[in-house]
């Protein structure tokens, strides 16, 4: 039998948008990865109608329900009432739990509140999952055909009480595994995407395809459900090589993060190392670059060259060829990739320039004309860009540096600038 | 009447935990400061019965109902078809919107696949909500005495798309006003923040005041409720004025964004320059400067100076000084200062260095050590830091950036470095 999910998420908190839900995130994507599957969200806050009326209705559409938040000692945490009562059972007081409850506050050297130990009433008969990241316990149970889980809020809880506690308890609910690889395209939007893959994927069941957008890539997400892993693997194997032969040198990997992580590890690999230029990502290449443990490897350095002072003191770029082609021009772009490298002891370096707006630059270019350049032992490209005429700066700025990145990933895996 | 919210997400990769739902965070953010009730969030997947299922609920339970996601091209993109036939609804060709799609692509010089235009179907009779930052337009519309408004699922898209379409349309929905301050703080924790109001808090009712702790920051917002902008503002003031007594130069900003943005706004009115040398931060420092529009007229550049060799050809710092001290040490961060200051022609210059991990540096440095310095045509200063030694690389280098633009707030607002 398959089983399906519903996460419960009890809140003001996430109502008034002072945190985002990210328990339901984390909950989500280890279900998935037991192959339950989850079908619906629901947030409400710390309301006892409210959160009776969403109880009712989970209970009638899963036969799994994980609830979050509403387990702590004030008054308005409400979910064990609110669950007990929609199943029919009392709270009970668990001394174990009280126990717990009370040396936590003894090794935190903190005064406890009486109203701590309402943490530790129960619902009768469950199975309590011992909290060691906080106070208030979770607990389990199963009734009337659907298993109950509730987890405490703080993040960090519910993160290792879901991994420690409610995971084995739910491995013994999911049959079969699922298994998934996630190809990262770039250089195509998403409905182009979608448009080459539709046949196939009206016709797939297992395994699915599941196509999104990110900040200007695009992930596939190839899924299947078989008896075990290696049977999963069989299924997927063919997907992803159809995939990648459609799409090429589009596809820049299979399940990495990103095109830097990508661009690092070709460089380790190859003994080579990067620097940048960068006008208008102001530092963002660098930045992610070295946001990769162990970028120091690699990763010589960077200059933001804001000014055209410091494009012609630091990276060597003459005043004329400033004064005649602008800033934001590809022969600036390539002298800045090849002052990079040059400076900065690079064996690669990237750079990138443009208009980031909110206006127009003082040449009349428009809003996202931007030019990415790379400069290497063997010589230098430019790839020239509009990247739309009204962009978010940020959005323009992220799309600016995949593409350097892209320059550099293509550079390194020997394949054509473009394509 | 007191309107009620629920805030209908519509998308697989919610579910599949491949993203958090910030839509229905932002979403909530906003509408609380409308002075709407936002009483539930839900998430469904691109399924048609189970969407459908969730608007007949909504409708049935709240009188404005925001949906977020499932208005692309792409098949499973189902959210207009689902309220169109919820409430009785055609969807009709817009042809404006149709145009809007097509200069879209054309713009972007890339190729239109036809099922773009589907984002053109809207429902009959509706508003159109113009998307200038993606493809697919919102809409919305009232029916049965439900207010729906749809927006696209992207952040980047929803974000703009309620703040400067949806917002408008709701403005006319509330009565009366909440009208929030907020006072953003730095170098305090939450906790002890916490402790020292207290009484306050536990006393006050119109205003309140909700702390937060946010990425090595605090906030405090104090929020009023009255008839109108004026009395609300009447009913914050001394509150806000309060706080920033009790923390004095604690407080960097009210209703500012980021110290950065604080940083910015004092350069630009004493027509001062910055430059930044950033070893640790590796970019942050300039790519967080550079976020904000019109960074070119204060900000002269940096220098990401990752590893001794650029320090020492860029920066000007001494072999000597680096064998000795290492390079993650208070003199070297202060030369760094001074060599960007210098190279960059900047009128103030910020360094960091320090250790972000996994490991120890050959020095035998814990992670978490950092130091972050300025300089000045008065001098120079450093401050030494110990940022705990198991912190995730990302916070770590996050709070550094913090401290560095917190020297430079200082100086410029002339305080003492440190109090």
């Amino acid at each position: 039998m398959s089983h399906t999910v519903e996460i419960l998420s009890v809140g003001t908190e996430l109502l008034l948008g002072s945190i985002a839900n990210t328990d339901a995130q984390m909950l989500s994507q280890g279900l998935s990865e037991l192959g339950l599957n989850v079908y619906w969200h629901t947030v409400v806050g710390d309301n006892p109608a409210r959160a009776k009326q969403a109880v009712e209705l989970a209970k009638s559409r899963a036969d799994i329900i994980i609830t979050t938040g509403g387990l702590g000692p004030t008054c308005d945490d409400l979910t064990k009432n609110v669950l007990a009562e929609a199943f029919g059972k009392q709270l009970v007081f668990h001394e174990p739990s009280a126990q717990r409850i009370r040396s936590y506050f003894e090794r935190t050297k903190r005064p406890m509140t009486e109203n701590n130990l309402q943490q530790a009433m129960l619902p009768e008969g469950c199975t309590v999952l011992e909290n060691d990241w906080g106070t208030a316990p979770g607990c389990a149970f199963e009734a009337e055909g659907v298993h109950v889980i509730m987890l405490p809020g703080p993040p960090s809880e519910c993160r290792p009480m879901f991994h420690y506690r409610a995971k084995p308890y739910l491995m013994g609910l999911s049959e079969g595994v699922i298994a998934s690889h996630t190809l990262k395209l770039f250089g195509i939007g998403e409905s182009a995407m979608e448009a080459q893959l539709r046949e196939q994927m009206n016709e797939m069941s297992n395994p699915t395809l599941a196509p999104y957008a990110k900040e200007g890539e695009c992930e596939l997400r190839v899924t299947a459900k078989a008896e075990n892993d290696e049977q999963a693997q069989k299924l997927l194997k063919p997907t992803v090589e159809q995939v990648k032969q459609l799409f090429g040198s589009k596809v820049y990997g299979v399940d990495v993060s990103s095109l830097e992580e990508v661009v690092s590890h070709l460089l380790a690999e190859k003994g080579l190392t990067l620097g940048a230029a960068e006008s208008i990502t102001g530092g963002l290449i660098s930045k992610r670059m070295t946001d990769l443990p162990g970028a120091s490897r690699v990763f010589k350095g960077g200059i933001v060259s804001y000014t055209d002072e410091v494009k012609t003191g630091l990276l060597g770029i003459s005043e004329q060829m400033l004064a005649e082609h602008g800033a934001v021009s590809a022969p600036v772009a390539q002298a800045m990739a090849k002052g990079a490298r040059r400076v900065l002891g690079a064996d690669i370096a990237l750079a990138a320039t443009g208009v980031a707006g909110p206006d127009k630059d003082d040449r009349g270019n428009e809003v996202g004309t931007v030019f990415v350049s790379i400069a290497t032992g063997e010589g230098s490209y430019v790839r020239a860009l509009n990247l739309g005429n009204r962009p978010m700066r940020g959005r323009l700025r992220t799309q600016t540096a995949h593409h350097a990145f892209d320059l550099a990933r293509r550079y390194l895996s020997g394949l054509p600038y473009e394509g």
